[in-house]
């Protein structure tokens, strides 16, 4: 049993532990919603805001890192306590990758051409809210410990893979029919594919969030395929 | 300072978490080889092997973070040893998004058509062959508890991403040339994607074993991203 002075000094080094990933989390839902703005707009200073901003991420991920070593060795949690600490080091792992995506979409800015003349252009940003609201949405489920929340953030990603698969097929189409727009219509594929993977790492903090929250873990998932 | 029979079986547990490490790395490095050999010879049984892998390395990463947390909760390791612990964890997770990579490769077998049309069909086995190497060798690296070997694997994952480059511009010319491959051609884009970043996960894992081995982040590297 933790002494009162010790239990006071664990919930604050918690709560700041707590505060950082929030943190994380609220600087890669930026990125993430920048990065497609960015795109659509052919904005590259905010594009290169949201490649700036990735650096502050990492850093932050080094300083969760740094704090729940500390914590663990100075406070030697147990229990719920532990999972927590273990759950902040896991999810700020991959916040950090959310935010290379998003950086992965910034990047495209300069070299994608044509904006105007794919229709896979309003489908992606649509894909791209989804997923933005995903992670922002299990950024909350986080702060509130909420597994059902957890839950329904898993079920989804659904959504998030059937808009790739559409965008997907979409831009094999227009590659097929316009050989000039192969170039960029292969880096829309990155993008969208980015948007998915973002989706899927969403899904993984949720069932982060919902074991933290219960020591259970969820059913696994099966990884979609884009179509040939 | 902790009590001899407690040193001995906080060793006995390192080496256990350790060893699932290894496990995992070794079974990852073979899905790595196997998904190639599978997309080569479109041998469908050679990658359900592969698929099937997949599931054993996301139970390995379940038992490292289980042990994990009960080496943390019944030892309170502290400085060289709750680094490990941690580097353990961390890496185990990056070994899962290993495998899925593989996996992922292993699941366009069945729709990359004309294998035989497609010259960036030579430069991908080869690339593969760096990225799994990559992955051999930096387990050898947390093996050995080996920082200069991981500085060196860090390195080698320029000649990745130069493959990347190629492949990629080979590939959009086959499509701008004959728009019958883009199909198969966008499949193997993201082949080649997915060996890149399998080049980049090593390189997040010769980090880790860097920082276990030496308390010490190596400086960061920037991502490249492919030709317009």
């Amino acid at each position: 049993m933790m002494a009162e002075h010790t239990v006071k000094a664990f919930d604050e080094d918690i709560t700041r532990l707590r505060g950082l990933v929030a943190e994380m989390g609220g600087l890669a839902e930026l990125s993430v919603t920048e990065a497609m703005d960015a795109l659509i707009r052919g904005d590259h200073e905010l594009a290169a805001g949201v490649i700036a901003r990735d650096k502050r991420i990492d850093q932050l991920e080094a300083e969760v890192d740094k704090l729940a070593i500390r914590v663990l060795a100075l406070r030697a949690p147990m229990a719920d306590d532990l999972r927590e600490v273990v759950a902040a080091l896991k999810i700020a792992g991959v916040i950090e990758r959310i935010g290379d995506y998003a950086k992965n979409i910034a990047k495209r800015v300069g070299i994608i051409e044509g904006r105007r003349r794919f229709e896979p252009l309003t489908l992606i940003p649509a894909m791209n809210d989804l997923a933005a609201e995903m992670v922002h949405d299990v950024m909350t489920a986080f702060a509130a410990r909420d597994p059902a929340a957890a839950t329904e953030i898993v079920q989804r990603d659904e959504k998030v893979d059937a808009f790739y698969d559409s965008i997907f097929r979409n831009l094999i189409s227009f590659m097929v029919e316009d050989p000039a727009t192969i170039s960029s219509a292969a880096q829309l594929l990155f993008v969208a594919r980015n948007i998915e993977r973002i989706g899927d790492h969403a899904t993984n903090i949720a069932e982060m969030v919902y074991y933290a929250a219960t020591g259970a873990n969820l059913p696994e998932r099966e990884e979609v395929i884009p179509p040939a």
